[in-house]
């Protein structure tokens, strides 16, 4: 029997921008977990089980009469995406294939089948990626499991950042920088998995992060977002046709981010939460410009409270609703901020970091263009 | 919003043999169901919910170095067939498509997650063709919700008797004789869906049967199957290998089932029960030839506990686990059937038939080749 | 480099009856063929060239308004059905798989484009599971060859006799009985390739016919067909509207096919003329039911000049054009017969019965249900 | 009836560097077509035929176990696509879908089956979608059929400028750059075409330049390339390993290109062949460095004998054969340099431009970034 573990995450910054290749976002690895155990099969048959599927709800859209389906939220497009990569790339080395049965459990749904948000996609992607390179006893390190957990979550998607792998497979505090997945698509033409898997990424950038010492992370779950896809959709309209004003933003999200990573790098608190307020300020702006709301009110609610013990908040990932993170020192009144939230109907997230192999540096880099 | 719903069913006699070309079976609607609610989409995003999907599971075989997963299981496959054959009927008349959710609630699993077995995928597929008939305001009868519903059935299965269709669209006790389903799959290349639902299929049958009054059916749960696709992969092999022997189950299987359908004819009871026996032997006998276990233990314990009390019993469907069904005369000492089951661990299932629309006899008839 | 050639086909007799199950033809394979060349790719990338694509067109019919292309007419769905179950069985035997180029020679069009309707999906997919065998050592036989061919060829049409696979394999004359192709449908989901093809398979028949010695086979072409598919549709509406009417087209048909296979075993040529007359009365009446001409004029003059000298013809195929056959005495006067064809503008093709191995005798058979 | 028609093009200069995004390229259209005619199927059968299908080959590739097949090479995949595409903006309009016959002739190819690489996947995507865009009577402009047909060709190729399709729908002389296709990937998940047509696509330019009344264009060709294939992985490669190298192409191409636009615009043809020559030594440094050859000793010849007589000339498109192009002063001793031409086998093409409409100016420009 075969055990892998890869955990959740929360974007602290950078959100939105990081989806466009060569700009930054911060985020954190969290005590939440995807397992992946693997065992051999008894017949001919294997079995996928996922223990996590509390949604049970597929979304589509029509394209001209035909009805496409959304199989983003199938946490089965996942896995069975991990399988075919990581299977690819073993028939590669010439592994023999084998029969076998996996099981996914999630811990990133809590019980009462309320979504927080903690990006269960990357996380079931890396946790049978990682299990698989153990079952073929295949040779990998950090950055190849990053690449092929990569490879097979963009197969399913299309498009997104893969930031949110990259935490998982890292752990820890990370800056991280978004390839160009153009450049991917093309080259998956052209070149096999083991020399995609040994060249440099253009653009890619990981960076494990140190934390200052007093900085605390406090999470609040505010409740399932109204309508997602009415959200990006906006978004999208906006990033379409105002295209100016959508590069001013990326701009001032980089510049911004980039100070952040000064203020890890410096230990500076401070610097950090001020960013952390700055780039709220810049998604609720994108927000404005797009009629949307990334902010609702109690996400409002849950950053005036943080504010007010010295804090700073903002929402974390596509908002509407979701989680709110806060940046604060550890010697503030903590019971205090999470009386007040759960006051306002705000639910306390009692995760904490998590880093793998309690690695805390590191850095991945490819030189920028 | 529309709402409909389609009973799920068991098998009376006739399993395995019902899969040929014009082999008869007798099924009975359960009243357990599984309902399909259509409300318009508010954005440009349809959603599909299934309350159903407790299982969390795919089943995958390698076909050389391929892993080809086995959608059967899964709930989705058949309401998103439903769509595409429902929809290409609507287009086919015009129909303009809309956007819109779907909502699946099954009653078919119980709630503490054990799926007893009554042909959710059956039942699933029609409730979806009837609410988007209604939906699509499309003109249709009985026969043709049960021609579309099999259509979409077939188109994921690739195989199946489609008789858990028949009783899921008509109710009741009911004879069905399994049509040519390679005739169906050269005639879909051919002829649009107007045409197909309008010609009679080769062999097929269906008739409504009334019971006898004194007539109660018992239905006793044995606990999940350890392994149905060894089970009918085994019985595959005998029937790819002994293929005379397989040949004499199937004609006697049919001879049964014939006299059988006498029996509720004439309202004679004795008879049903005699030929419920036979049938049972008749499944027995194909077991050991094919060396696996359709009667396990506890199926066999139901069965004597049923015969005990004036009874006739079986296995009903594939077997290895699951129901049991009791033909019993209404008068007999029910109570201390059920007590002498629950001392087994045998679980009472206190369903009772479902009639769709009050009618109980009906015949849809092509003449046998 | 490895070649690997099969040659093509054409019907004596039991057309359209043979495509449903356990129903006989007669066909003969002809000294036209299709090759298939393999040789080592020089670097990743393999190449597959057909040089029988003369005809450049695809079909397409709509299903509710998506269209569905016709990939039967198109010889690459072929080789490239043929590699996939080829290398799916290379893979089940754990061969390495290579990559090389594939080349496809065809005889079976002739130089200026027209296609004379020998069967070259059939020889085609033959040729390329008989390459590939080769070029992966794989320990097959005749009828190994002939059920990869087949499951490849079906995977491609999903309906079809098989008899044209029979036919490229086995060579000669040969009396072929279509087997069960639900069957082979269903047991694909369970059994692997080994087991699959060390089965026997459901009614399939296919012996090697000795000719009488005075028996002359003349051919004649008649000009391509005006429009296959539309006589194909009204064929399946009157098969599907007539069912009383259809068997009893395919009971004489039958019945027929087995009185001519009598006239090869006792060499009465007299016996196979009267039959190959009997049949294309079948087919005509089969014609006139179903509103479509079978037998165009310039078909009819053929048969009637053949009939003036003493021999018996009738269409070969799906008719309304291509070829016409004629069974007579080799000491007839055959030049005349051609002579009279040219006059009427009847192409005569010189082509004669090709023996695999020159083997003239054998039988592959399964008792029948 | 209905017919459209859609001109080949040359690459003037910029090839490789324009795949980039916001990368520009100089493209010009020639009078050779692809031809599209449509009329109404008969019955309920459409065909498609394709006379320029005289390669009759496939490419394919492992990954892993599996083969993938390069549709790319692959007429039809353009054909099908730009009808799926064009008929998703249909059906978005409300309009009733029909049964059509799809004829493509081509001049592309030359009737001895010599491939010049003018570019015949644009022109086969453009004429489709033209004549759809008729039979439908859709509101269309340019600039929607160039948006139709680049998602139809990048539907198929996944990569690619789309420079050649902007070439056979305006025509003449143009100035590409190449618009943001990770985007285009994106917007296609969230807007419909009608949306996705309205909004300007990210660094998409698309300029009609005037040229000098005494430039001349010669264009000569030089046999089939060897592997072209081979020839693109190793750029490839190059491409990411040395990510600063290939920036510093990137950069040099795109000052290159703005300074020979800056030519056209002021009518100097000297500007213009000095950027020639400029882009030929970044095209011959570029296959240095990667390892191929662009530029083959045939190629060579053929730029050195136009120099000669004080032409300017280079390679045109991926190169390794296939195309060299000459800008000349009209006034120059042009059968002179075609006679030294044909004595080096070096064959002449007597094409020239082809102007759309007649029209010689235009820009359609979306700031840039």
């Amino acid at each position: 029997m075969i055990t892998a573990k890869a955990p959740g995450k929360l974007y602290i910054a950078g959100e939105y921008a990081v989806v466009e290749n060569g700009y930054p976002a911060i985020l954190v690895a969290l005590n939440q977990f995807v397992t992946c155990t693997i065992t051999e099969a008894k017949d001919e048959v294997g079995q996928i089980i996922s223990r996590q599927y509390h949604d049970n709800s597929l979304q589509w859209r029509r394209r001209g009469d035909q009805m496409v389906v959304d199989k983003r939220d199938n946490p089965f497009s996942y896995i069975l995406s991990a399988i075919n990569v990581t299977e690819e790339f073993a028939r590669s080395l010439n592994q023999r294939l084998g029969i076998y049965n996996i099981r996914i459990d999630s811990q990133l749904d809590s019980q009462s089948g309320k979504k927080y948000g903690l990006g269960s996609s990357a996380a079931v992607t890396v946790a049978t990626v990682k299990a698989l390179c153990e079952y073929y006893q295949l040779p990998v390190n950090k950055e190849m499991i990053f690449k092929l957990s990569s490879i097979a979550h963009f197969d399913v998607q299309g498009n997104g950042s893969l930031g949110d792998v990259a935490a998982s497979v890292y752990g820890g505090w990370i800056a991280y920088r978004s390839f160009d997945r153009q450049w991917l698509s093309e080259q998956r033409h052209y070149l096999d998995l083991p020399a995609l898997l040994s060249l440099p990424w253009p653009d890619l950038r990981i960076e494990l992060l140190d934390a200052p010492a007093n900085l605390a992370l406090l999470i609040g779950w505010t409740g399932k977002p109204a309508s997602t896809s009415r959200l990006v959709d906006k978004i999208s309209l906006f990033k379409a046709k105002q295209q100016d004003e959508y590069h001013r933003f990326l701009d001032r999200s980089k510049a911004c981010i980039h100070r952040m990573i000064d203020g890890f790098h410096t230990g500076d608190l401070d610097k950090i939460k001020a960013e952390i307020r700055y780039n709220r300020n810049l998604l609720q702006e994108l927000a404005h410009r797009s009629g949307v709301q990334i902010e609702t009110p109690l996400l409002k609610k849950l950053c005036q409270i943080a504010e007010e013990f010295g804090g700073a908040a903002k929402t974390s990932g596509a908002g509407g609703g979701d989680c709110g993170i806060v940046a604060i020192d550890g010697h503030a009144d903590l019971p205090a901020v999470l009386d007040s939230w759960a006051k306002s109907r705000i639910e306390h997230l009692p995760l904490s970091v998590y880093f793998v192999n309690n690695i805390r540096r590191y850095t991945l880099q490819v030189k920028q263009r």
